[in-house]
Parts: C-alpha cells; structure tokens; sequence
C-alpha cells in the first residue's frame, strides 16, 4: 500500500499572534503545522511550544534549518514539543550526524535535510544517505521564487533521482492548487503549502481543496 | 592608520537568562556582543532587544545566519536592535542581496556572510565581492570543532585570500588566548571570543587578557 501524501501548513510569519490565528483556522484540515523559519527566530521556541499546545493533533515542524550545534538545535526544538525539525543541507556533515542521533534517541522524533542553497543536491544527498538521513525537504527558496526561478522539470528529475535513493520527499516554494499537477509521477511524501492557504478569503477552505486535489494526486500517483 | 581590531563576546547559550547575565558582567570589556544563532532561535529576538536595552553601548550582533527571506530576516534583527546581523554562505545569492539592500537603507547596519560549511569559498566570495559584500565571518563550525576540526594553516590562507579580494574578516571557532599567534600577519578585524571568556571563573578579567593580546596582536602586524 502507498503511503498517504501529508499536508504541511507552513506558516510563514513575523509575529506570533497571526501565526496561531492562522493556525486554529486551519489545523483540522492539514496533518503537519510548520512553525516557520522567520517565525522561529522572531518569536523563538515560545511559538512552537504555543502552537503543539494549540494543534496537539497535529505534527508539528520547527523549520529552524540548523546550520550547527545539531544536537543542541534538535534537543531544544524535540524539547519545546516539535514532532520534526530541520537542518540545512549546507551544514557540516557533523552537525547532519549530531541531530540525527538526537532524533533517533526520541521516539517519533525525526530530522529532515532542508535544500535552500544546496547546489551539489545528489552527491550532498549520497553523504547523507551514508549516515543514515531518510527524509529531505525540497525546497525552491522564497527569495529565488519571488525573484527569479521558476519550478522547472529538472527539479522534477532531480526529485526522482532523490527519491530512487531511498528518500522520503517534502516539497515547498510557492506551491498552488494549479502546480499540483507538475509533481505527477513523484512519490512526495508531503506537500507543504504557504500562501495559497495563508492567503485567501476562506484558509480552511483553501486546504480542503488542497486535500482533494492531494487526494486524487494520490491515486493518480 | 590601521583600523582597529575588535573583540566580540558570543553568547552561544540555549537560555536568556544566563546570556543576560554574561552580557552585564563582560559588555564593558568588549566591543560587539553576539546573540549567538542557537538564543535566537530559542528566545527568538526577545534575546536581541533585551541585550541591546542592557549593552547599549556596545554593538549588538545578530548571528542568525539567515538562510531565505533575506530581506525580511534582515529588517527583524535590525528593528530588534541589532546593529550587525549574519547571512548564512550557504544563501541564494538573491537572499544575500536582498538582507544587503535592508542594511544599506538604514545608517550603522551591516551585513556580514558567515561561512559555516561553505565548502567553496574562494569561488563564492568573488560572487558576493560583485554585489557589493563586504564583511565575513570565518567561522570554524562547533560540531567540527568539538569533533574533529582544528584551525590549519589553509585557514591562514584562506583569510589572507578574503583579506587580499578587499573582504574585512571575523574569526570565530574555539579561538583561546594560545591561538591569537596563529593569526600573525593577518589584518584580522574582529576577533569573536566565547568559551575562552564565559567558562572561566572571571569573564571581565579574561576578555581583558583578550583586549591585551589582541592589542600586541595588532601592533605586531
């Protein structure tokens, strides 16, 4: 049997206040709330503590993209109550090391590999299936989407290729009901939508579509 | 007249509490103290504000190595109060541009590269060179060094290369009082001091010993 597609809420915020709004809007109809990488520095653990309170049903990822201290990073976002984590893929591979065995120590727990950045992915991707990384979040980066760069097929090449390896795929950056389409073929393990949520007069029901869409994306698959 | 070489203080603590504390006892013997990139993550920029309100003589650096949304993370730090704050060498060159942009529109902030895994430096420095970067952190990463990486003479070199392409350098990574002799020859423009200072039983008294290596450091060069 496949697996079933999740769907991620990134909340991608400045201030808290909107955040947990956003969040209590729309938990019910997504599986996984990603508390942001602004919003993690803005408002620190406090949010992702805030939000695993409020959406106790639902995963919850601190998008804090570790770029070292891998096991202090991990601890402090399992402790304040994240489900997954993430670290940057240009991080020293001993810093990738430091946070798996972190999130391998706690049950549930688990670390992700963020691709902002990363230009060399599938020989980087070789290091880290060696030390045992099972899950990456592909990611086209929010300044490239709102400056320049477009999803294009040989993302979706490099995408099969990562997950041929083995890996288990997120996908982010600027994704809407209309691009679902693109990923046809992939096995993605989880789509993760921002603003074609956040933003629109009905978030809940903006997911909702996005969970029928996702759905027969699945059996399409 | 040769510029002077700073001494900053990182504050590479999971807590506010104990972060405040060292601030106030050490913030008279440095120039620039550094929210380091794990506190700001954990009290998010509650720990910038808070330090700048306590030190407000000092330069306050934001180490949150921004790795997307440069312009946005940027303009977080510098409101918090931060008067110097870090993108990550790992960034899209589109988010390198965009946090450069937020600190030239507003007077005294500067954005600095920190290098943290870069692998290929060289080549990328001449990338930012053209868009107008000036400052870096060289940074010799925790996680490599607690396990394996120690400052070598290709470091040396390295910072001379930067030095020589017009770059003015940070040094950060387990630099102790014995190591100020490795930077021998290089016009090294601030030196960022953690443990060598904080774990010790008399902080002030310690980063004074700094401020008096540093400054025969600078008159040898």
């Amino acid at each position: 049997m496949k697996n079933q597609t999740l769907i991620q809420l990134a909340l991608d915020y400045f201030d808290l206040a909107p955040a947990l709004a956003m969040a209590q809007a729309v938990h019910n109809e997504v599986d996984v709330i990603e508390v942001g990488t602004p919003l993690s520095k803005s408002a620190g653990m406090l949010a992702v503590r805030t939000i695993k309170e409020l959406c106790p049903d639902n995963l919850i990822l601190a998008d804090i993209k570790t770029p070292d201290v891998g096991g202090g990073e991990a601890k402090m976002a399992f402790d304040a109550g994240a489900d997954w984590m993430t670290v940057l893929g240009a991080a020293p591979l001993d810093t990738v090391k430091l946070a798996l065995e972190e999130a391998r120590s706690r049950p549930g727990k688990e670390m992700f590999i963020e691709l902002t950045g990363v230009r060399d992915i599938i020989s980087r991707a070789e290091e880290w299936r060696e030390i045992g990384v099972e899950r990456m979040v592909y990611h086209r980066g929010w300044d490239e989407g709102n400056l320049s760069r477009t999803w294009e097929k040989s993302d979706w090449n490099t995408i099969q290729d990562l997950i041929g390896m083995g890996f288990k795929i997120s996908v982010a950056g600027g994704i809407n009901l209309n691009m679902i389409g693109f990923f046809k073929g992939l096995d993605i393990s989880v789509f993760i939508i921002g603003r074609a949520i956040r933003e629109t007069p009905d978030p809940a029901a903006a997911a909702r579509e996005f969970r029928a869409a996702i759905d027969s994306f699945q059996m399409g698959r």
